[in-house]
């Protein structure tokens, strides 16, 4: 993977929330990105367009441009509505396959499956890489203690689905990698898989299949690290998605977990009359859950405070959460992830 | 479905454990049984030769015979190791299509991507069902809350994987309608399929989709009765399947939950080091892990006592952990449901 230098293709879109794969792998990516590629935006930078993309990757009008900056693998940077690939884009496709490029996407349409795009793949020897194919030869896990030893496991789980869990694994990791830990960030979702360049995207395995993939993921991890980071899914109580959380904790068997929460979220995501528990109950739920496998305390809390506009107010809500739980809480994103960081680390001290 | 007659084929291994989906279908089923089609067993009754099995359905030598009785779909009998069609059996399943069968099975081989299969059901205007294919339209559920009015939902839930979970919803359902309750068994595996004829094996369902396919068995129970006793799987704390379980759990949101346990079990199946929590720790678990959504209290323990030769010793059993829970508790197979079904009837009475 360390040769990979990605062209991220986001035609038309790149300042758009449904780039958001191509956004978290600049923002978040451990990859080299050469360019985007829009152009709509050609001649700024991702940065100037996406304030939260801050690194300065030049977005470029063609393919051609891209491989001229070194560019060796295509990266489908949108997740489209219904996951489907748009039929305009599949000559942009062919044309990078053409160049001698990998192709890497994570949408519903699987590139392998549809016949121009392997055909033209196979004649110029280059890779269609779906992000959402999972293993197939995934089964049942050995067991909460069957992991090298050694290897400590942090796992980011939350109160409902899309407030940060990603973001807060990734913030944990690249802290801990900046005081020279040797850390990994696990990705278990589709962008994760974007941003990594590894891993399964556990929703898309087969519900007797999640433990087990959480199993891999954990031992793939410990092939790269010691201290693993693994990115949660869904939540406990989600009325959707807790099979992919209780599947994911279960398997991926966590010493530590991070509760990430929305500040001021009471109701689920989808699911306006069903209410999210409250935070001390909600950490009791999730240390009760992993108890009888192997016990994990929650460590801090994650808080999202995107909606609250000054730092101020933020700092005052972070506090309340602070006092209502009675661990360390702070917003990674916004003041850094130093001090949740330090609670992680400290807690792995503390005897249970 | 209800002018179905079945031939349950089990060519060879009628008296083997791997037809489990025959004895089930025979013990449990509402569908009618022509015959049992298997050449060495043939002239004796199904009760003969596995006495678990006890209806006199009659065991015939070939599918022609199994007509001549009435049937008119074949069921493929057996879960073979691995879930592959034996290539012995496609000359006896072409026969059966060749007659005017419709052919049922709960393979991994999918009987309707057998080009063969296909062709020769489209000429002789049959039906291929494959048990495990789930619907392809599944999403999210509505949520807790969705169902139609008046529809009450019990839940058989496990301290363990292969305790009895099936058995013990299909007891309680019997006994109900034995009272003239409009009672409805939903199944959520394969022989829950095979024996009742419709239903959805969750665990071959995307784990995103395993609550969405729980709330749907729950719409299509309410089409066919009132109180609906729906079949768990896996167990809460199953090092594998714990996914399967907490899915099953939220999306089917039941109103009362039934634990079933194996007397004596201490760990887990295929997980000798893990142990099973203590019941009265597993079923707080149980109850607590539904309260945020639908609360659901346990109403009585199933008690498997198979393993315990003498009925004065399974008593024993029995009033042990009904001194340890405080719950009613019984052995369902051994000595009927009325007991646990009438502490469910109760609970429903009782206010929360």
């Amino acid at each position: 993977m360390s040769a990979e230098r990605l062209a991220v293709l986001t035609e038309g879109l790149f300042d758009d929330y449904h780039a958001k794969t191509a956004h978290g792998v600049i923002r978040y990516g451990t990859r080299d990105v050469a360019a985007v590629v829009d152009s709509t935006q050609a001649g700024r930078t991702a940065a100037e367009v996406v304030p939260f993309c801050q690194k300065p990757v030049p977005i470029v009008a063609t393919i051609a441009e891209a491989v001229e900056r070194g560019a060796n693998t295509l990266l489908i940077g949108v997740a489209p509505t219904g996951g489907q690939l748009d039929a305009s884009w599949r000559a942009l496709v062919l044309e990078a396959i053409d160049r001698g490029l990998d192709v890497e996407a994570g949408l519903h349409t699987i590139l392998a499956d549809d016949p121009e795009f392997s055909s033209a793949a196979e004649h110029h020897g280059v890779k269609l890489r779906d992000l959402r194919l999972v293993p197939a030869d995934l089964g049942v896990p050995r067991g909460p203690d069957a992991r090298r030893p050694g290897v400590r496991v942090v796992h980011s789980v939350g109160s409902d689905v899309a407030i940060g869990k990603k973001a807060v694994t990734v913030e944990l990791d690249a802290a801990a990698r900046a005081r020279g830990i040797n850390s990994v960030y696990v990705p278990t979702g589709q962008t994760g898989v974007a941003i990594a360049g590894w891993g399964i995207a556990v929703d898309h395995v087969l519900a007797d299949y999640v433990a087990g993939a959480a199993e891999r993921l954990v031992d793939e991890g410990s092939e790269r690290g010691e201290l693993l980071f693994v990115e949660g899914q869904g939540s406990l109580f989600h009325p959707a998605y807790s099979a992919v959380t209780l599947g994911l904790l279960h398997g991926s068997s966590p010493d530590l977990l991070v509760l990430a929460h929305r500040a001021g979220a009471t109701h689920f995501s989808g699911y306006p009359d069903v209410a999210i528990p409250a935070l001390p109950d909600l950490i009791k739920a999730y240390e009760g859950i992993t108890r009888p496998l192997r016990p994990a305390r929650v460590a801090a809390v994650a808080l999202n405070t995107s909606g609250i506009a000054s730092d101020d107010e933020a700092r005052v809500a972070i506090a309340e959460v602070q006092e209502e739980t009675g661990l360390p809480v702070d917003d990674l994103v916004r003041f850094g992830a130093n001090r949740v960081l330090d609670a992680v680390l400290t807690a792995f001290e503390r005897p249970d």
